[in-house]
């Protein structure tokens, strides 16, 4: 088995298995990485805080913050207390990276809610950078625009990070939602130092699904290696999150998934 | 029933209803307008023509050429000559209009395709200027990315498209495939007088297909009214394409879908 040290595990690339279940088999299979979700972490940040450590992994993000445009002010609001809360719950289980899904728009008005999001991020970065915790935006792909992310393009992405510091406000990478964007590698270069994080997975064709249907590397069509090339002659040095939403690799045992995705990860990325 | 002189029936919008029927359909709906594919005008497109003439409908437009990119030189030269054919297909039925959905790529490496765009395109310029034929490219969603057009953003059809005259190579507005780009209104202004059609539907939350879901004009999150605008700004004056590919839409009788289409057009393009 080559070098595993830059491999982060996507907790959602095991589906619903807990988290605890998810730390024991990245363990096993000598993957450094984990990358949860909070749905996971729940009111027990610090109790998952210690878990992690005790585990010996490292948390490369914490998944995610964002969805910040909403119909009302008071929504709006909730919000971005929630976002405040999830930079807590960053620095509880030892990470310094939250990683923003920004949310659909809650009209037809999609350029009104791109700028909710810029406010969204304006309204949480003074304690991000208190708390020692960067945003990472996810521009997410276009087919999510109407019901995930109106932020779709890493061109929008850098624009909107470059309203903050450089230190502060960065951007995922994730090849599955940037790959087919004639200025991908244009754009990585622009991000530079603000690429705080770089997620793989595949395009399988036909695509079994917008969101349930990504693939394990090397099943798809990704220039991955062309795109890791970029990244890093871009500067980022990271771990690299394998996140990978599929029904079928999702069936499968926890420990069977990690070795797949550690398997892939040497042979194709 | 407001002004139906801008809409332009595509064929598609009726599946897979035979041409004949779409016509007729057209003609009792008072449409003036319609955009035959050329899986049915086959092997007899001056009779077509005639029948297209006889009809009192004006044609739009031709479904599709383009398709590119290919793995072997033969084949590539093959497509080639089928978007000849394509040619004079259009200007046997009576349009002076080809649109191009520009295929995908034999492998993974997307730049190469796109490069075999602009080589296809360029040979076949000629002979539609000789035949006055504008040639459209059409940007698809990069949802269709790996299977149907490397081809993905108005900006990378814009640079494309200038790579030639601007009466002879231009652009195919499709709002289901451009509606979330962050760039589309700057796009289109620049696109100005290469914007050769325009193509409407809707994008339906959640989608039910990527394929096979558009939604029927005010059923979804697009801002038709603004994108109108926009291209009517930018200088463009023609037909109104109604394109949609919908599985419960194509189950109704051609003259119900004709009606729906027609009323839909006058609420809400």
């Amino acid at each position: 088995m080559e070098d595993l040290s830059r491999l982060s595990f996507n907790q959602m690339t095991a589906g619903k298995a807990p988290l605890r279940e998810v730390i024991d088999a990245c363990s096993r299979q000598g993957i450094e990485w984990i990358g949860p979700w909070r749905h996971s972490i729940g009111d027990n940040p610090a109790e998952w805080g210690k878990t992690l450590r005790d585990s010996g992994l490292k948390v490369s993000s914490l998944c995610r913050g964002g969805m910040f445009p909403a119909a009302t002010a008071e929504e709006r609001r909730k919000r971005i207390d929630d976002n405040l809360r999830a930079i807590d719950e960053a620095v509880a289980i030892g990470t310094d990276l939250l990683v923003l899904v920004n949310g659909p728009s809650p009209d037809k008005d999609i350029d009104g809610a791109r700028q909710m999001v810029a406010d969204g991020i304006a309204a949480i970065v003074d304690h991000a950078e208190q708390s020692g915790v960067r945003l990472a935006i996810e521009p997410l792909h276009p087919m999510f625009a109407a019901d995930r992310s109106v932020i779709v393009t890493m061109s929008e992405a850098n624009a909107l990070a470059e309203l903050f510091r450089a230190g502060s406000v960065g951007l995922v990478v994730d090849v599955y939602h940037v790959w087919w964007d004639p200025e991908v590698y244009r754009q990585i270069e622009r991000a530079g130092e603000r690429i705080f994080a770089f997620h793989v997975s595949d395009w399988i064709v036909p695509l079994p699904d917008t969101l349930m249907g990504r693939g394990l590397m090397g099943d798809g069509v990704i220039e991955l290696q062309r795109l890791r090339n970029a990244v890093e002659r871009a500067g980022y040095t990271g771990p690299i999150e394998v996140e990978i939403f599929n029904e079928a690799l999702w069936s499968q045992p926890v420990g069977e998934i990690a070795r797949s995705v550690a398997e892939r990860f040497c042979l194709t990325v």
